[in-house]
């Protein structure tokens, strides 16, 4: 069993979604520790509800290197392979990054390189294109820049709003952030340059 | 019937997948002229073994704006209504295009804003997206950026190469570039902001 350590800073319904895979048993992983650098951050009231080790480690005032490596240590302590961002809203400094090499994942709603950063979901509605929808990627020291494990497309319709659009995204996120690790966890596969390929 | 002026500089497939569409009577449209400014194109010569009015208006050595001004007053002299660009490869300065309000429109093989400019196929490739696709688009004064009519997504193989997958998004292309200027032809639409809209 593949040891998962999931970072949020919200409610982390991607967090929620894989643990309910892992739960019916679609995924060869356990969830080793859910970290939260907001102590009041839904997603970890829920992960004590369901009986998994938490750790809140608060980022407010701490200095980014600083905390990356708490973050890093706490991480190691509960002896996670792999990090699984879902929803945590800062960026990884280099140093942490090293400290997980090809093992840190994170979900984006929207198909990037298109839209990255905060609200990608309003940005493809207010950009008005007609196809949106999410990336599970690997991280690195850029922002929502890493590795393309998978996508998902999502139709913007006429009638959409910008709340309805999201609604939607969430709901390819939740499916495909699994699948992703699924792939990862019970196929061989490489990265080619930047991108992705399954097989040896 | 709407008249349509087709702008190209290549092999001009899209501006032989619309006329073909026009033949089989599934677009209320009618080619008035096909322009090149490349005396070679073989898809000048394709329009003109069909029998439609060509204009070979060669840009070597011409200045941006006297060549732009030749153009629109050639699309005139055809009583163009409709501006369609069929791989063409120069960027249209304001003057052409305050000609022609929300009348020209241009297709590119990405889901744009995602890979602009040129070779957007292999951009996309090297990037490692997991999806692409082509764009239809009104054309405005910055490159691949104008209002978005239509978008098809086209998923990239483990096992694709930059050449397969081209084709692949070029059979979409074919299929939403009249898809597009049906809908635009026959349906009522507007701008809101950058997003175009079907409905009053």
């Amino acid at each position: 069993m593949t040891r998962l350590g999931v970072v949020l800073s919200g409610r982390g319904s991607n967090f929620l979604a894989i643990a309910d895979q892992i739960r019916q048993g679609n995924l060869p992983a356990e969830i080793a520790v859910v970290i939260s650098n907001r102590p009041d951050a839904p997603g970890l009231a829920a992960a004590r509800e369901r009986g998994l080790a938490t750790v809140s480690l608060p980022s407010k005032g701490v200095d980014r290197e600083e905390y990356d490596q708490r973050l890093a240590a706490t991480l190691k302590e509960h002896q996670v392979e792999w990090v699984i961002l879902a929803g945590y809203m800062r960026i990884l400094s280099a140093g942490f990054i090293r400290e997980f090499p090809q093992r840190i994942l994170n979900i984006h709603p929207s198909l990037l390189p298109a839209f990255a950063g905060l609200d990608a979901q309003h940005q493809a509605f207010d950009y008005g294109v007609k196809i949106t929808g999410c990336t599970v990627h690997f991280v690195d020291e850029q922002l929502d820049n890493g590795p393309i494990v998978l996508q998902a497309a999502v139709a913007v319709e006429d009638s959409d709003t910008p709340e309805a659009l999201s609604a939607r995204i969430l709901r390819e996120e939740h499916r495909i952030y699994s699948e992703a690790l699924r792939t990862l966890l019970t196929k061989p596969w490489r990265i080619d340059n930047r991108r992705v390929v399954l097989g040896q």
